[in-house]
């Protein structure tokens, strides 16, 4: 996860030094044979990853759906039980794309279908047990992200990208089989309109983040029943959608 | 670039308030009347967005390749004057997949061919100009990005990508013919793979980042000569590669 590199530290003065730094590798997707991405990430849980990503990215709808999943060096190879399309995009694009509110369709947006009630002090406990992660505290190039149940953490993931965290958390609960409805997600990357997505299709009720939510991810939020909760820091939180923190 | 929203504060005690949040908008591309990708994005500078990231994900060569470009709404049309061919995927592949080091081409990475040579001081002070922008200060849910010469900034850019900020001041170059070889780039997001590749691409020869930077990003920039900095916060800096800040 971590590598060493020689750097030069200008600061006042100019001293050499050997420096920690995240490590980013190419993971190149093919599914029945046809590549379908290759995502930058950090090198491990590859197979959760390549899980999470299908299924949040809408080509496959669970684990069952995988005939083979090979992971050697930077390629992972698919194989489906049922044939996919994927076509030039890969993009989630959720109906016409004549304007914001058209392309929002929210008859399309996944409906989040849970009973999980959080209490505040869940939610900071388990960004504090997000933010304890060494890697991100040592090279600060990391997102971490972690899910959590009432009980505690499941999983804490460490990532060059804040996707790549949060698909292989969900990748990680889909191989386990976890009931994601009874989960939620702490996060120190923001929460935009595709992290909302990939949170509202795995059914994953809560996403709290260390920074920012945008509009969009409200508005998606709002329409899929996802509580979204930003700046969560210290002992304050704000709320932007969903009364399922209290 | 703001959005007023409702939401719930927790802090100790639970307040309803009206927080700013960063706007966050599709934009569906189309290149020739095909579907090249859609980019979340903030909603200003959709053509220097379009025409940078045009440029440095490699569909074309310069300002000059368009023939029209058209924003309306939510979507941008352009026309090239040569034809365009891309696939399935539009990520950059620079050759094989075998392993990370035949990825890594090394022959086929872009070289930047500059003389500048920067004192610290004007790194530092570019970092400080791009934390001055106010849309960051007040939803937390921004990168910025700035193009600066020695001469101070040429522009600041706000977006909630870091790769859209970064397309847009390349864009914002091109378009107005800037000399690129001359400029460098100070912003808050991380330098991973795909950023060093798109200021080599755009043969921008020192990139300035107040977070880390990447394994993957190091080993690009030291093969096409960008100079990449990391930490640059209050005096300090860590330089990773390049010998271009003195």
């Amino acid at each position: 996860m971590l590598k060493k590199v020689h750097c030069v530290r200008l600061d006042g003065d100019k001293a050499e030094l050997e420096d920690e730094i995240a490590e980013e590798v190419p993971l190149v997707i093919f599914v029945n044979g046809k590549h379908f991405s290759t995502a930058m990430i950090s090198p491990q849980m590859r197979e959760e990853f390549v899980t999470g990503h299908l299924f949040t990215e809408g080509i496959i709808d669970g684990p069952v759906d995988i005939e083979s999943l090979k992971v050697e060096s930077n390629t992972a190879k698919v194989l489906t039980r049922h044939s996919t399309t994927f076509l030039e995009s890969r993009k989630v694009i959720l109906s016409g794309c004549g304007s914001t509110s058209s392309f929002l369709d929210k008859k399309k947006l996944p409906k989040i279908c849970s009973n999980l009630m959080l209490d505040r002090t869940m939610v900071l406990n388990a960004m504090k047990a997000v933010l304890r992660s060494d890697n991100f505290k040592r090279s600060g190039g990391f997102h971490s992200c972690g899910l959590f149940n009432e009980s505690g953490a499941i999983i804490v993931v460490d990532d060059i990208g804040r996707h790549n965290a949060l698909d292989k958390v969900i990748g990680f609960g889909l191989i386990r089989n976890l009931d994601l409805k009874d989960t939620f997600i702490a996060t120190t990357g923001r929460i935009s309109s595709d992290v909302a997505l990939k949170c509202a299709r795995a059914n994953i009720p809560v996403i709290a983040s260390k920074g920012a939510v945008t509009t969009l991810a409200v508005e998606i939020a709002e329409n899929s029943g996802l509580t979204t909760a930003g700046f969560v820091r210290g002992n304050k939180m704000n709320i932007y959608s969903g009364g399922r923190i209290n």
